[in-house]
């Protein structure tokens, strides 16, 4: 069997894999404050271009950023009784202003605060309490903006990425005259999430509505986007919210209609976080480390020149910029290409292998004879063994941006294949219990009430219920656990 | 007297007429959060530029960035002496981690931590934990690395952008394996800074080294640029130190050098924040609310469209369509000038005294007639009483970029202006008092001590000591407080 790189692989231990595979790539590390991870520059710069791309969106589609306070007094969190119930056990709790002297050479916590204060969770009561001031009239409506901002939920069990006590995200918090304009923004969302999964990140991804006991505390109706992993497993990769009156109610949220009477506005919230980077790296990622998506890769291609003495390194590297600069030349879907010539002073092997393990689609080594034929191996991060091709500069600098969208396809193809060989549909409980026996994972579609009631077949098995599709038609069946006729099929699974 | 938009007016009292600009501007407003405030989407527009722009320039300067926890357990804090006591008295406290029903239908702290977890106040302590790790050999430096973040500080007196509780900052911590690349790297993001505030954000800033006793806690040296606002007070804009070896000692940083031996590295931090957004409005503002300069503004110019019927309305709106979209092919300084048109329902003197006081730095209104005669008149901001000129479609297409040039030199030859007729040097104690007497500011400069004993003297008359200002050749002087002879001239002011 041929060596990988990452120790353990993914068929021998799934989980260490993908902590080895985030080392690997030097994309985060444990921070020794419980549960906070430090986002390092190979990691973040995802994030940069998730960022860039989405706020990108929000903003074509009438939406503006704004900044609302880190931390919540526990009396707004108290105005919506399922929202407080649902984020109370995880709040990491401000009560001191200051430190003082303990008197052994140490600090202790000074100066209590009158109410304590809870770093946000999620904002909806804090902004609720801003847009409460703000609307007044049907002609402030619709307020349309989104956050980027850190939140803190304190995990007891944290992953990098997948679940961390501290993590960045996009929340958008939109405000609404009518209840059919709220749902309206809630869908458009979902759709701008579902494109930005599958069309930047390669993540095939199924929409649909939380069932009732998964929505998130207070809202009336959850849509989530959720994506299968490498393992079979779930992960919800983004959610937007309708919110109905209830969160109006709680902030008092109310406009004067064109009839001039009072009315609570409807509202919306929306997010993605970090904890996407962890889909992304278990979507797409094999035994020798990261594989990058080129849209959302930082750098698209890296050059390493190859010499032996100084004669050779000048005519390697003049080489080499000038690939480069006819590389970023290049257009990948409207953004220039990055290219990288890694000069630095280590052994050739280690440092190929490096950029392997980081993900870059495409990687090139450079030396004289290259020069003297014109012609250099590219190695595609995306195929099996990563065979490589030759090419002329000329060639390539043709044909790197279909090459790209070629890795790009090739990534979302897998995917996709993966995800329909490991869904299946069933009819009853025996089967459902066969298709999660032990470590069997994977897609579980079936009839089932939209109750609470099923929770206790299947959790047991260690499935949740992860959302009943959207655009199922007019049909109806029997939920496999209650016998009862249902109008919808839920998609069931283990899941991050 | 005119009417003015502010009241009052700057002359009346100046600090109440920057809280009134930044109400009329929709800029931000106070929560209910003490000391924290809300950036609202007319005031975060400028913080994602004032973003774009540098960060655009730290990576091109060869640095990433990343993201570090925000919570700090105290023993990390407690690890440099200087850097505790300086930081201490302002920090918010997490000590619990989750919430408890208090059997009032209330909620109280639970789940007490082990170590309480202060926000960062600044991150020097957090992230030299990550890079004691990181580095390890000469190879592994320089390490550039910038955050975007939030901060917190408890301040007793706050006011909007200039001091608040929680702001957004960027903070850079660089590791270097001399003390010369060190320094070169502080005084290089210096460079950049003035650059900024100068070329970006039109105001004329003093670079100079902060007197030791005004010092970051824990540096060698800061580095500073000084304001000074329309009343004659000082603002510090940015500040970027030379930490020396102390936060490499305090976080154990150590690498092999090229000939195999131990070292302390040596580390810089510098750093901008939203209180820049209180430089600007108090640069530039008057009497009639916010003044934008070209570059810093999210939109360039609006197009206010005048109708008395639908008639009407459909030309007026599709010739204020094709000038917006000709507009918008202009290019100001590398990007496009952004052109908006506000057709919204609401009368339109308000509309128009609303764009005034946001500081549009071109205001037009069209109506039927204008098209007619192919002339309107345009409103520059920054010019007195707001003068208009009028212009044809093609000619204001073709000056707008020059147009907006001028706004941009105009604006901060103002300041520059206003800076050197408000600066004086002397040469006495009596000068000193008579220029400092009751309500007088300004920027004075005279040969003094770089020691705190002439704190003694400068305190009573509520003065600070801004800064030594950068290349002052060989001269040498008497301090007017103490009669020693020193080396440097030192400036002061009232500030903010």
């Amino acid at each position: 069997m041929a060596k990988t790189a990452i120790t353990p692989t993914r068929h021998e231990n799934y989980p260490e894999w993908y902590q080895q595979v985030i080392i690997a790539a030097d994309l985060a590390e444990n921070s020794a404050v419980r549960g906070c991870m430090v986002i390092k520059p190979w990691g973040y710069a995802l994030w940069e271009n998730i960022q860039a791309y989405l706020d990108k969106q929000f903003k074509a589609s009438g939406h503006v950023n704004a900044y609302f306070p880190l931390l919540i007094p526990l009396s707004y969190l108290e105005k919506e009784a399922e929202h407080v119930d649902g984020f109370a056990k995880e709040c990491a709790v401000v009560t001191h202003h200051r430190l003082k002297a303990d008197g052994n050479g140490g600090l202790i916590p000074d100066g209590e605060l009158e109410e304590p204060l809870v770093i946000r969770p999620t904002s909806e009561t804090i902004i609720g309490e801003s847009y409460a001031k703000w609307v007044k009239s049907y002609r402030d409506l619709p307020i349309l903006i989104n956050q980027w901002a850190n939140v803190m939920r304190w995990e007891m069990r944290t992953r990098l990425f997948l679940r961390t006590t501290e993590f960045l995200w996009q929340e958008g918090h939109t405000v609404h005259a009518t209840e059919a304009e709220a749902v309206k923004e809630t869908l458009m969302i979902l759709e701008l999430y579902t494109k930005f999964a599958e069309e930047v990140l390669a993540i095939p991804v199924i929409r649909g509505k939380k069932p009732v006991f998964e929505r998130f505390p207070g809202a009336v109706d959850t849509y989530t986007i959720e994506a299968m992993m490498q393992d079979g497993k779930a992960l919800q990769a983004a959610t937007s919210h309708f919110l109905g009156q209830n969160f109006a109610k709680a902030s008092n949220i109310q406009f004067l209609n064109k009839d001039n009477q009072l009315e609570h506005a409807w509202t919306t919230s929306w997010g993605i976080s970090t904890r996407i980077i962890g889909g992304l790296i278990m979507t797409h990622s094999d035994d020798d480390g990261l594989v990058l998506p080129p849209k959302i890769a930082s750098k698209h291609v890296v050059i390493l020149p190859i010499y032996k003495n100084d004669t050779d390194k000048a005519t390697v590297l003049e080489y080499c910029n000038r690939l480069k600069l006819s590389l970023e030349a290049q257009v990948f879907h409207g953004l220039n290409i990055i290219a990288h010539i890694d000069d630095k002073d280590i052994p050739g092997g280690e440092k190929k292998w490096g950029w392997v393990k980081k993900g870059v689609p495409l990687l090139l080594e450079i030396g004289a004879r290259d020069i003297a034929n014109n012609s250099f191996f590219v190695m595609r991060r995306d195929v099996a063994g990563r065979e490589k091709q030759s090419y002329t500069a000329e060639e390539f600098t043709e044909q790197i941006t279909t090459l790209l969208d070629n890795i790009q396809q090739n990534l979302f193809k897998r995917a996709a294949d993966r995800q329909t060989t490991n869904s299946i549909e069933i009819a009853s409980l025996e089967q459902f219990k066969t298709a999660f026996a032990k470590d069997a994972t994977g897609f579980v579609t079936c009839y089932a009430c939209n109750d609470p009631a099923i929770e206790e077949f299947i959790k047991p098995l260690q499935v949740t219920a992860r959302c009943i599709p959207l655009n199922q038609g007019n049909n109806s069946g029997i939920c496999i656990f209650t016998g009862k006729k249902v109008q919808q099929k839920i998609i069931f699974a283990k899941s991050y």
